[in-house]
């Protein structure tokens, strides 16, 4: 079954500035499913757009309910994000696991976000099957609207394909032993040239030394020419590395 | 071995409230060493206080670098968030391993977050050991700072209270990047004298392939000091190592 992507629910928001970075961190994470529920300004707000920084689409499909009820009617799984538990017999999960639930869900999720002071009524948290609470310093609470939303987005991605990585060039696998001896042996050479061992009982622990350095780097075959032009050009200075 | 709180640079960041904003989304997650690299507007700035909403400790404590290299010179671990590896060979990491890694480094770490629109540069990026980057929409990338900050330090957050060190024999403490810093300069010098560096409009991105290559090796001070004692023998033939 293909769920639909989870709605976020904004109650009574106050800043329209707030709703459009809201917005923007869903699109982020790839989250388009707005819904607002009477926000103070009325709806669509004017400063909304510019805070959303691109993500208009989320704005321009945003949907005004009146009550949170409204909100979710066509959910299965509604969550209410807040701090409190005000005497409700809910389970409290983590953003983590809000994150894995979703995916599992058999059916589409809400997720409620209250104003900005105020936080969600106590009612409106009864509506939910479970509270999301951030685990946040105790001394210092005041979680913004949209970095709420964005960690909830930001978890709920973890577990989606799109989720695309870094750009670029695959890691270069580790040089083989067979490459990582060839440097030493030239290192070795060049320092004896350089009469850099001594004194020469203590030869043998000092190559160890050098030995242990040079291999715990975990230079690739790449890397390990590039050091090795290194030491070329140190040795023999005026020479041009070969590239 | 008690880690200090990893640090949080803004390199060249722009405007004051996206400062603010940075500092409240690091004390929401018990983070409150934050350090700015050429803040474009100056420091202190009038703008940073009111988005900070309550977060000044961190703002009253934060400290000023001209240079990213300056601002992580007590750091042994350097993390870079960028979403793009620019040809750079740096182990790319997620927010999460992030997060755990950096309770699990045998010295302090710091994450660098480049300008608001540009970024980091390319020879910010390869002061770091290890690429950062959060995986995001890839149609809509464009995560804003605080909220680039406030994923980090959620993920760090994670492992504050299970945090344990590792029992049996301490390795040697990874070097700060002041130590590295020295000994690439070394480096770097002795390959001019030695007109490695050819043609010279290559330069910038040869001293970054060899920056990587030094910074990936994690080499303890003892280690390094070896180093640059082998890298002195090797351009002054018959000297003696200074024990």
């Amino acid at each position: 079954m293909s769920l639909p992507l989870p709605a976020i629910v904004l109650v009574r928001p106050q800043l329209g500035e707030n709703i459009g970075k809201a917005a923007r961190a869903m699109l982020n994470f790839g989250l388009t499913d707005l819904r607002l529920v009477a926000p103070r300004d009325g709806w669509p707000n004017p400063s909304a757009g510019p805070a959303a920084s691109g993500a208009d689409i989320v704005l321009e499909k945003a949907k005004v309910f009146e009550t949170v009820a409204d909100a979710v009617a066509d959910c299965a799984h509604v969550y209410a994000t807040t701090v409190r538990k005000r005497g409700l017999v809910i389970p409290v999960i983590s953003p983590e696991q809000t994150g894995r639930e979703i995916h599992a869900n058999d059916g589409p999720s809400a997720i409620l976000f209250g104003a900005e002071r105020s936080g969600l009524e106590t009612e409106e948290v009864a509506l939910a099957g479970k509270i999301v609470t951030v685990p946040v310093n105790p001394d210092f609470r005041s979680l913004n609207l949209a970095q709420a939303v964005i960690l909830i987005a930001y978890e709920w991605s973890k577990h989606v394909e799109l989720a695309v990585p870094t750009e670029g060039e695959p890691e270069e696998p580790r040089a083989t032993q067979a490459h990582l001896e060839g440097m030493i042996g030239q290192l070795y050479a060049a320092l004896e040239d350089a009469h850099y061992f001594h004194p020469r009982d203590r030869t043998p622990a000092t190559k160890n030394t050098i030995r242990t350095i040079l291999t715990k780097a975990g230079w690739s075959t790449r890397e390990i020419q590039a050091m090795r032009g290194i030491i070329r050009a140190l040795v023999e200075p005026g020479g041009r590395p070969r590239s």
